[in-house]
């Protein structure tokens, strides 16, 4: 029996200093949870402690976590600076992950032991080593997934996907331009467009290395990379090469926004979904009026909220 | 026979410093048009010049102009600034009014000499004494409702019906905020809502005679009338007296629509049709992703464009 490999100091430095995706792999070993018993700045309020775990009771299953990664939104929830917050305090942190199921309760028909599975639901607390769950609250995922795919799908992908869904109707050939396109959601955009058949126009910072990023992202799948500065002076839709987006991703905020907006289709969406720039969303009376461009915001945990298990396994299924 | 009772330059010097949306009576006799051959300023460009009115022909019909009212974006057609532009040049100005049906030609069916007709199509021309129009062009009204009421139909009343109908569903008791509410648009949007058992929340700006204007528009059906200065901190929502609003109308722009945006329920739409304060939209992103507002736009323009007269009828019978 080991403990976990990271203490949780170097655990949450590790975190504040990584992009915050990235995945964090517990070793199997005895029961340890992160919790937090008031809001505040992570590395002082996170405190690891030894879990008990019990036998799975009717309907139950004992999960081990295999990965859990860190999302700023879990962040910001420890901060208390969330809309979305747990029920009580302590909590354990954690929304998405990826585990495998030790041992299946009386009841239960679907999911075996071995199986790996991902949460269906916010707040299971996946930033633990085990945990007891109802069969509903996850759902089974192919053992070949990658860790880091498989920890992630629940956030990100569902994000990019619903995004591109539930707000306009894309067809193969048409276009979508989005900002913050490096960002995980962003890069799920492009894998999603890719495989159907959309264009994607993406918007990322200029940086040094900005040629390998673009050559990454063109490898992702990306139609066109443009810096903030090209895509406020490029001819790509007026020269016809690509048609105008019929819809418009941002997570940026500010100027960003205004000119991924300003090349949108009459009519069309621009889902908000981020607002890295800290800036609000800033949009011309005449775009409203004439363009009929719609500003409109995007959840991942209202949708969620709101959704049935129905419309989001065959989802999660399709990714 | 008498001619046009103002001459053209005094007709327009009086729209420059009127509200602008007060239609002004042309007298019947010689057939006279207000004619531009160039984009600019009306004072400047507008002529009078005598009109050729021939027989109505199969489907034709005369008219005789009563009122053609002067609304902004007359004003901004001639200048060139608006975005919907006659056909060619030179155009007689003009979308709204009532007229007299003085004969019709063979074929036209429901409608007679005598009747009182509004126009369904823009770009008609209604700055005129004399009009050929097919019979689909034009509405009949009924002759005992008020020349103003009947020359503005078919925009400002139009845009507000549609503005309450298009964006959200709402029922008798819900709540709808809107700034510029002593528009001649807003002014509307409270007689209909009051007809509809909707309460209007209604938002002007501070002025020496504000108790007046109040009286005014709770005579006229508001349940509320605050200042911009009242609605910052009204504690209308919070403290139960009224529902948070379900609709939010923007003619304003800037902190204005700001404020009416903040006390929307969840999920709900601002829409904007007007920008009197020459500033954008600014919306917050914590609003569009937390609290799924969605910022719309409407120009009566494009749904006149894009709607049968099937559709646009029953409004304007219902109006």
């Amino acid at each position: 029996m080991s403990t976990i490999t990271l203490k949780s100091a170097n655990f949450f430095k590790l975190l504040k200093y990584s992009n915050l995706s990235i995945p964090r792999r517990f070793n199997s070993g005895t029961a340890l949870k992160l919790v937090y018993s008031e809001y505040g700045d992570p590395m002082k309020v996170i405190k690891q402690e030894p879990d008990h775990v019990q036998e799975p009771k009717n309907g139950e299953i004992l999960l081990r976590m295999i990965a859990a990664p860190v999302n700023p939104a879990d962040i910001n929830t420890i901060q208390g600076k969330y809309p979305a917050k747990p029920k009580s305090l302590p909590a354990v942190p954690g929304n998405e992950g990826v585990a495998k199921v030790e041992k299946v309760g009386p009841g239960v028909k679907n999911i075996s032991g071995g199986d790996h599975v991902v949460p269906l639901r916010n707040f299971l607390g996946t930033w633990r080593t085990h945990l007891i769950v109802m069969e509903d609250d996850v759902l089974k995922v192919p053992k070949d997934l990658g860790l880091v795919e498989a920890a992630t799908l629940t956030v990100n992908p569902c994000t990019a996907y619903r995004m591109l869904r539930d707000f306009t109707t894309l067809k193969p050939g048409d276009t979508v331009i989005q900002n913050g396109a490096n960002s995980a959601c962003g890069q799920n955009v492009i894998q999603i467009c890719r495989a159907w058949g959309i264009r994607t126009v993406n918007v990322v910072r200029n940086r040094p290395n900005i040629d390998e990023l673009k050559k990454f992202l063109t490898d992702l799948g990306a139609t066109q990379v443009l810096t903030e500065e090209e895509v406020r002076i490029t001819e790509l839709f007026k020269s016809g090469q690509l048609e105008k987006p019929k819809l418009a991703l941002n997570c940026v905020g500010g100027k960003s926004a205004l000119e991924i907006m300003r090349h949108l289709q009459n009519g069309s969406p621009m889902v908000t979904y981020g607002g890295m720039s800290r800036e609000p969303v800033t949009v011309p009376t005449s775009a409203l009026i004439f363009k009929d461009v719609q500003i409109r915001g995007f959840w991942m945990t209202r949708w969620s909220k709101e959704a049935d298990s129905v419309d989001r396994i065959p989802m999660i299924q399709s990714l």
